[in-house]
């Protein structure tokens, strides 16, 4: 075997270890992890973070984040239903979990779809986010800090075009930022890593993007010292889940069940077999 | 074959060939529909439109109206968790979709239920709606303008009875008005269709009032200039779905996933074999 | 047959003639369920009552209760997402049921995570719920009236270590209190019974808790004067669901569908030679 062929197969082996072994810890630490996001997306978050092994909590209320926030072990904030009101919790709890040491991790779904969403999302990006997660035109409308690149909360960009947003946002912000897309983007702003694993139909599921996010969590709540890598990990369960779903589902509702059953069920073998993570 | 009974079935074609047509262009264009919905059926109506080739976005922040309505191709309102807060965002979507010119659709859930319920629902009416859609004691409330024929969001009227109040609603307020039911109706205030598909465990699933309800918006946002002909088909494309979904359904969890696989996979060949409008 | 067995086994025999009679009455009478909940648990909570037989209505604004609650025949207040918005239109919802006649039942969720909650929780215990239903750690939270017991929504307490504060806290309030747990404990402050159904994963479904306090709600709408045999008989039905969905589920989701099919097409046989509810 040529030395170079060997190099990636060793790469693969080791994130697929290292996807696991998160996964594992995971099941066995079951993480809580605080949640305020959107009404449409707060059952699949939920259930998706319950297969898993972690213990959601949608708490969001202003009056709670002193009392809460310390005791998680994660934060994932979601601004898809975004309205005033629940802005100034996200703020505090963002601030909250920062100062107590613990990881959080935003999606600032449809991010360039008004100024008043846009500029929500670009003051969150400021409160030190370990992870931002968004398709194409969320990162693009964060990394211009412009508005008008979504067409609601569906992408018009492909991720890869949204590489280069990527790494800025990254660089700016401190945090990896990861791309949703055909081929998941993840990047410190050093390193950019592709997660291959999907497939196009979870697309037809809404809130898949706001559940990943929710898992990215979870996996960085295990292994906050590694964020990038817990953000590639986290993808790429997901994804492989989605794959294993696909052979059993007839259309986007069966997928969905499919999905979470197979994240509750993913051993060892799937993700040895199916894992793919490469360099770009 | 005798004369009426060949116009008959040529009509049941014509109806069949146009369904089918609306949905392919559903398909193809996926139409960006901006929901402000209630807490309830966000999921089921998020998944219905993505499943049916639609873009759904569930923004409902008065902030946002101004830069994010002008871009949708149709608007759904719906007041099923109705509070006082979302009253003003609800109003100011309707006005600015109807001023750029785009469909809007209204979802008067309960409208009877209390007076500041359907004083509400009454104001939005006023806003011109190109479709309402409710069930018959929903439709009966709005025509009367009257209270206590609600029991809570379940219809107690046979949709045949709210005939009149369609039509009479109708003509007041220069919608297309339809009633769900064992036989869905559709008026314009002039003409009377009846829309036969669909199958009664339907009503055992929360939100597929509220799902079809969007559904039709879709379908309105790539036919705008017929809303009759496109409520009809919405409603009977549904109602199809339903029919297949219950031939693989043990009860109404499973219904629904099938309902949703099968609006993704629906087919000419089903449309065109199972569709049934009838003139009332 | 030794006496004390046949005893045993006609106490049995009589819990599941009880159970069945109850489900058979809420399927024929369909009562209006008042809901007020958490954002998490609408979708699976109208599923679930839909499924009973119930009319589940998910309205919660202040400015409906005094037109709308008096014609419910059961009220569910659940905090899972509790805002301080919310609050005046539980206590006015709680106040209106009880001075109607009207049962009421309290979902505690989260009781102990902070001090607005357990404040919020011990004061709708005070307006006369007729039934509280919570896991160990959130009954442990309202009987002590401290917080810091519960680990977000999932309880770090076995339901067994929670019997003393149920009996307490059923004393102190009146209501019949239920412990969800591996064995469901349930007490009026003198009588306690355990039910034994259920399976374990439906831990893994979110807001699993929350529909069953809802269907609780429903069985106490049928039978009013006998809140702590219509309790234990909800738990019980709930849980012979789970155990025959569990039959045929691959994971939580599946499970979840199942779980819903199974409640709908519930029949005597199954409720005779499954429930199992035992004096404690």
């Amino acid at each position: 075997m040529e030395p170079d062929k060997l190099n990636k197969e060793q790469d693969q082996n080791s994130w697929a270890v290292n996807a696991w072994t998160l996964l594992s810890k995971l099941r066995d630490q079951s993480p809580l992890i605080q949640c305020i996001t959107n009404f449409v997306s707060m059952d699949l978050m939920a259930n998706t973070l319950l297969s898993a092994g972690a213990s959601p909590a949608m708490i969001h209320s202003i009056e709670e984040i002193q009392d809460f926030t310390p005791h998680i072990h994660a934060l994932c904030i979601n601004v898809g239903t975004l309205s005033p009101a629940w802005l100034p919790a996200m703020r505090e709890a963002a601030q909250v979990a920062y100062k107590a040491g613990k990881p959080w991790v935003l999606d600032p779904v449809a991010a360039g779809a008004s100024c008043f969403r846009l500029k929500a999302c670009l003051e969150l990006v400021g409160l030190k986010p370990s992870v931002i997660r968004g398709n194409g035109s969320e990162i693009i409308a964060l990394s211009k800090a412009s508005i008008g690149a979504t067409k609601g909360v569906d992408s018009s960009h492909e991720s890869m075009d949204a590489m280069e947003a990527a790494k800025s946002l990254a660089q700016s912000s401190g945090a990896v930022v990861a791309v949703s897309g055909a081929v998941d983007i993840i990047t410190d702003g050093h390193r950019v890593v592709g997660a291959h694993n999907g497939v196009s139909m979870m697309q037809k599921i809404t809130a898949t993007g706001c559940a990943v996010t929710a898992l990215i969590a979870a996996f960085v709540a295990v292994d906050p010292l590694h964020a990038f890598e817990a953000t590639a990990s986290a993808l790429s369960i997901f994804g492989i889940a989605g794959e294993m779903g696909m052979a059993m589902a007839k259309g986007p509702a069966s997928l969905r069940m499919h999905l979470i059953d197979s994240v509750y069920n993913l051993d060892q073998a799937a993700v040895s077999s199916r894992l793919k993570v490469t360099s770009l």
